[in-house]
């Protein structure tokens, strides 16, 4: 199966060596071996043989800051993309909320040309989610961006695989380790400026912190899963957002006298669409500290299940995309099996009691 | 798909129950009906004609205390099962960790007939585990227990699929909501004789609660995700158990001073299997306070990632025998299917760039 890598950043190269490290594995598992065909970043691509393995991108753009030999110069990711001999587009460009950007115009054409598509963009699925999934479905592609929400942490997979056949009722969650390492500061009495500029000192915020803290980025989130496990079809636009920046060291010391901790939560159901901060009792699942993500899946028979896990980081949001691509390889391993192989063994009982 | 439920308490109730509300859901999807076979208790079962449907079995269990119109007399579960016509075997009696008990044959003659298995049953798993899978192996059939850890939480299943790739290092959880309540209310300040009373006021206690406090519960299950997860091959007497009699109010409000509670906490890594009280800090994934169940697991690149849901009940732990129940019709559907109707939609891009 031969990768295009879009986007070379962290997320991009931690993919791109994740695949690099597990690349036997893959083969030996799904018949077919794991090869780079081609990837780009802002300023400069690789493709074909030029491209070199996975590895030798990552080291290439680790010593050169370049993702590859030759200059974008013009091209568009588009132009590109029609260049390139590929199977799966791995999507890893930054997210771009205003118009999905250059992330956007890679998946469509992608899709559009019949491959399949891994992406951890959050652009393109809180924009344009359904025309994506219905121009993968039409194109018979597999299109799957479990990285784009929660990092790590397995969320919409989850919902897909381990709980099928549950009735969904709603999802809430910590879906910015920004923010909630902000507010577990504060639980410890530091005010809001001061929690935000230690954020920003150790790297977990931005110098430009608005996206974040604003609650922007948790909505696009929220109106993914809200596409992607409720079957709705909302933009980023659509949903209800009050950030952290108004909640109040009074307003924290009230909530610890209580039992209680302040977190920002992001929730969807049928109904339901927002982000806002909400008073969390400490023992409850989402009363997690620190960067981590979580969150809370309703369901009819399961009851409630959490989930937490590490929402950002290169290596950590390319363990999403490993698990994507395995997925896609699987369904690529099964299309080319005679059928019945499934069943290929003996099996007593069921000749027995066929009719 | 025609199933037999063995063993008919509230989980084989549960199941009953769930698969009988989603008979159209699972039509739909997968493509074939799902009737009940047969089922039984202890005293009682129904097979063939008399079986009736999942909700007409599951009345006349609620209103008679019967499973089914004729009486097992000396007729082992083996018996029994020999009469039935069925696909697949949901296997939902009390476990029993001596010698396996009649889950165990059950589950040895479905496997060796062919059938496809779905256990919640802990015995079978912790003492019998690679004799089985390696029967199940043999005779192609499925073989699936994600309800015997963690009833509703998702822990063998999530390990499997959605953490597909990843290495996983260890996993350790709370794995006895019994334990979980006592332990959080000595948070409170009640000592263990009395929250062991409230625990079983609750009904969250058995009578003689020694299974659940001495932490063999807790160690049955490690048992089995080293076996299932670890791919180790070890019995429920290679843990070692510490069980919470010995916990006392002291320890418990000196962990309160230094920011930490006490959890019973199984662990089980490639070289570690063991079940004991340990210090957890506030606000981290696994200090959860009440009957719920949660596991930490550590991998190589998504980092830790933390599951949380309910660990008992009936219709609870009936939702993780349905989503086995639809992996299975999922896996025949497929060996059902003609070869490349998995990709059937025009992709033109493929076909472009196709050598």
């Amino acid at each position: 199966m031969r990768v295009f890598i879009s986007g070379f950043g962290t997320v991009g190269r931690g993919a791109a060596s994740l695949l690099a490290e597990r690349s036997a594995m893959l083969e030996a598992r799904f018949g077919e071996p794991v090869s780079l065909a081609g990837a780009m970043d802002s300023k400069s691509f690789c493709i074909r043989s030029g491209a070199g393995g996975f590895a030798e991108a990552v080291s290439r753009k680790e010593s050169t800051g370049m993702c590859g030999p030759e200059l974008r110069g013009g091209r568009s990711a588009e132009d590109v993309l029609a260049e390139a001999d590929y199977d799966l587009l791995v999507e890893c460009t930054p997210t771009n909320i205003e118009d999905g950007g250059e992330g956007l115009k890679a998946v469509r054409r992608a899709l559009g040309d019949g491959k399949d598509v891994v992406t951890v963009n959050k652009g393109p699925l809180a924009l344009r989610f359904s025309e994506l999934t219905s121009l993968a479905e039409r194109n018979g592609c597999a299109f799957r961006y479990e990285g784009s929400v929660g990092g790590a942490m397995p969320i919409i997979n989850l919902c897909r695989e381990c709980l099928r056949g549950q009735e969904i009722r709603s999802v809430g969650g910590i879906f910015n380790g920004t923010c909630n390492f902000i507010l577990s500061r504060m639980d410890g009495g530091l005010p809001f400026e001061q929690a935000l500029k230690e954020a920003q000192q150790l790297g977990y915020a931005e110098a430009d912190p608005g996206y974040d803290i604003g609650g922007i980025d948790s909505a696009c989130k929220v109106a993914i899963l809200a596409n992607s496990v409720f079957g709705r079809d909302v933009t980023v636009r659509d949903v209800s957002v009050t950030g952290i920046a108004s909640v109040t060291e009074d307003a924290i010391a009230m909530a610890a006298g209580r039992g209680m901790v302040v977190r920002l939560i992001g929730e969807v159901s049928a109904d339901r669409l927002e982000v806002s901060p909400r008073l969390v009792p400490r023992g409850h699942p989402l009363s997690i500290s620190g960067t981590l993500n979580a969150a809370l899946i309703q369901t009819d028979s399961a009851g409630p299940v959490t989930v937490t896990g590490r929402g950002a980081g290169g290596r950590e949001t390319a363990s999403a995309v490993l698990s994507d691509v395995m997925a896609v390889m699987e369904s690529r391993r099964r299309a080319r099996r005679p059928p019945g192989a499934e069943s290929a063994r003996p099996r007593p009982g069921r000749r027995r009691h066929q009719q």
